[in-house]
């Protein structure tokens, strides 16, 4: 694992382990380990996320297709791992990644690239 | 709205308003203006979505107590809503913000502070 960034910041206790028996499907946040910016949220069960801790790249489950995901499997845009995290309630899990191309499938660097609109 | 942060990204289309018609609620990330750390995630319906952009302060709906919730408004750990972003699909949010003491219940600074473990 490389070396802590500032807007990672440095984790105070233990390591944890997801709890999947009690969520079996998460939500998944992609952070870039580079910029800092928020690149995708994602879905991750436990085959999912064993495959991330194995390979060292990120795995979600693809809710569309009900099916293990390599992330850029087919496009190339892989998320290298750097650094997990798995929040209080161990129900949210956080990638930090070196990520290659575009995170989002419209070709974006960032899923997240529009500004949020009030209600009509 | 304050000056773009580089791990924030800049907007690179017109504003979006999340569908909420398709995904009634949705999972929303708290990212740290200044810092740049994710702070927690959590639910955000309609409701919750039109009270943030009206009173500029992060509201989420809390899934336990089925109810409308503004981050902070027993603990005072507030947050005032910097920017926020709508994903490609229109299902994920990102609330950046300035944080207001800790975002976790826990009393740390953010809900990700523990590292994610392999499966035992």
């Amino acid at each position: 694992m490389s070396k802590t960034r500032r807007f990672i910041g440095t984790p105070t206790d233990r390591p944890a382990t997801p709890n999947f028996e009690r969520t079996p499907l998460m939500p998944a946040i992609a952070q870039d380990a580079v910029s800092g910016e928020v690149l995708m949220l994602a879905w991750v069960d436990q085959e999912a996320w064993k495959a991330s801790m194995e390979t060292g790249f990120a795995h979600y489950h693809s809710r569309s297709r009900n099916a293990l995901w390599k992330k850029g499997e087919s496009s190339g845009h892989v998320q290298e791992i750097v650094e997990t995290r798995v929040d209080c309630d161990e129900d949210a899990i956080l990638y930090i990644v070196n990520q290659t191309g575009a995170a989002c499938h419209t070709g974006e660097r960032t899923c997240f690239y529009r500004e949020g609109q009030a209600p009509q």
